[in-house]
């Protein structure tokens, strides 16, 4: 006689989660062995205890955190799942450090399919497995129809920073280069056009994508003379070096002639009233970088499969106001401001 | 001239969470730096990065992650907020770790009041200091009217494991005793008489503890002879000592006689038909501890403010069917099964 045979079988197929889901109980147990250990396969969830142990060196960690509430859960380029496996990487990446483990908190509102939170989590495996880090901790809470919005997902992440490497956005230096990784805008008018049913002839996809790799490859190049990176999700580029030039007491001037966006983008950002450099990118960054190392950190991006479009689109300049300003295609210079208001919830 | 001169103030008093304050704008920045890093005040916040660093020395750590979804927000005996960095800190002190490190990430509903949020992280800010941890890491994001239910808190922690301890739910042996810290059931009769406004004449108020402290004098009393601790939350204690049995491949012996409840817990769970071995706690731990090493371990929690009702409950024994069985006050034996259905949602 064995426990087991008394269970019910997990209906991944027709099922829907159930308030039980998330009491804590025997259904929960079913649903993170059905499910979740299934999809992020490793030894310390097996350990199914309520944290996960791992051996480190001695050295500079660091930890991220990011709430998903995307809608819709499912867009072109990706869902829910693989942003947030990417988005906490690349967060981890910007610091210069190796992502090493990662937790998930889901927060699932009651009805949800099993079917496609096995899809979601099967992203995550993959996402995490191509990238080489582990899922070891979880959690699942369910709530009451019409209390969530399908399924959240807070994830963190902890990794290993080089030695000696220390890039924080208050690091910036007058004359300093800005280094772009590819074109603006994708993610945020992916998102947008399937929200709002906008075709085009050709599909826009999300650039959702894992930047470790590039990211240490310009760590290589350029060593010391990176001074920040970002990732600039929501708010854009504009709120990235925005912030950037808060901390570090110096404006920016960039050339909008040398920002790459794609020709769909950039129409649909025309159709909607939006400026790709405020739209949310999920598998870009910018790198601000001494002068004397942008020409190598530059070629390193362009040598990568994700910075095949880099661009250097400005500098760091001295300003009182630490303004970010733009000569424009036309020729006159204008202020890029962040954005007070809300331009496109629910983005990330 | 000074840019934050343009700014509208954030009125904590009366004002709500618009989505802008999730966009990645200015109208987040200020939320974050006006309200969370007052309520969090440390050194890495202010760095405004998208992750923090922080210095390691070799040796074992452990990750830990939980989403609060708690209903009410505030409840006799804390609320949303204090909940989440204690839970958090129980699940890393239960390996026998120290916490260090903690990381928020805030999903809120528009409309939901800034006085409301601000009381809330303040109590997580006193509850972090409280136990000597820091929240190093946060994001915001706030979703439409109704999309959520006021405020979910997902937390992440990560803590340092004493050299040559590795405590988890698959080293429990027959002839260990089950040593339990306190009363069972305060925290979900909290809950649910609040939710349900059932009033008493003695107040029934949660059992929300930092647990830390506790676990490391058991282990510094105990030390290898401690197999297991656990704080039984959601399922409660017979949820925690099932999946410990099954894990280890042995059942436990209880003697309900020797289980404390408080009487006017006792009378709620009578009147609502729970038990409270079924009841969430979020102040109590039950750790599994080898014979000849359990009295100096209860003779610790007994001199600790929050072990002074620890009592020995029961034992591990020889059992094929992983069973958890119950001698009760009147002198039968069952079995104590987790629970399939849901009793209490949202209670943590």
């Amino acid at each position: 006689m064995s426990v087991k045979a008394y269970q019910r079988k997990l209906d991944v197929e027709n099922g829907r989660v159930e308030l039980s889901h998330g009491a804590g109980g025997r259904a929960m147990a079913q649903l993170i062995s059905g499910l979740f250990h299934q999809a992020f396969g490793n030894e310390w969830l097996a350990g199914s205890n309520d944290q996960s142990a791992f051996d480190v060196t001695a050295g500079r960690m660091v930890m991220t955190t990011d709430g998903y509430v995307i809608s819709p859960l499912f867009f072109p380029g990706g869902n829910i799942g693989s942003l947030a496996v990417r988005g906490t990487i690349n967060d981890i990446a910007m610091s210069g450090a190796r992502p090493l483990y990662l937790s998930a908190s889901f927060i699932i509102e009651e009805g949800f399919r099993f079917s496609d939170l096995k899809t979601i989590a099967e992203s995550m495996g993959a996402a995490a497995c191509a990238a080489g880090v582990y899922i070891i901790a979880g959690d699942t809470k369910v709530v009451e129809r019409g209390k969530a919005d399908g399924l959240f997902i807070s994830m963190t992440g902890i990794g290993l920073v080089a030695d000696g490497l220390d890039l924080s956005a208050d690091k910036a230096k007058v004359g300093d280069r800005v280094l772009l990784s590819g074109s603006l805008g994708d993610h945020g008018v992916a998102i947008m056009s399937k929200r709002q049913n906008v075709a085009f002839q050709t599909e826009i996809v999300s650039d959702s994508a894992a930047l470790h790799s590039l990211a240490a490859a310009m760590v290589a190049a350029g060593g010391g003379g990176i001074r920040v990176m970002r990732d600039p999700k929501r708010g854009g580029l504009a709120a990235a070096l925005n912030e950037i030039a808060l901390q570090s007491e110096l404006g920016f001037h960039l050339q909008e002639s040398m920002i790459p966006v794609k020709p769909a983008v950039a129409a649909t950002c025309e159709l909607l009233g939006l400026e790709p450099i405020h739209v949310a990118n999920e598998g870009k960054l910018v790198a601000i970088v001494a002068p004397d190392s942008a020409d190598a950190v530059l070629a390193a991006m362009k040598a990568h499969p994700l910075g095949s479009n880099a661009a250097d689109i400005g500098e760091a300049e001295a300003d009182d106001h630490k303004f970010v300003q733009m000569t424009t295609d036309f020729g006159g210079r204008r202020i890029v401001d962040w954005l007070w208001g809300e331009q496109l919830p629910r983005i990330c």
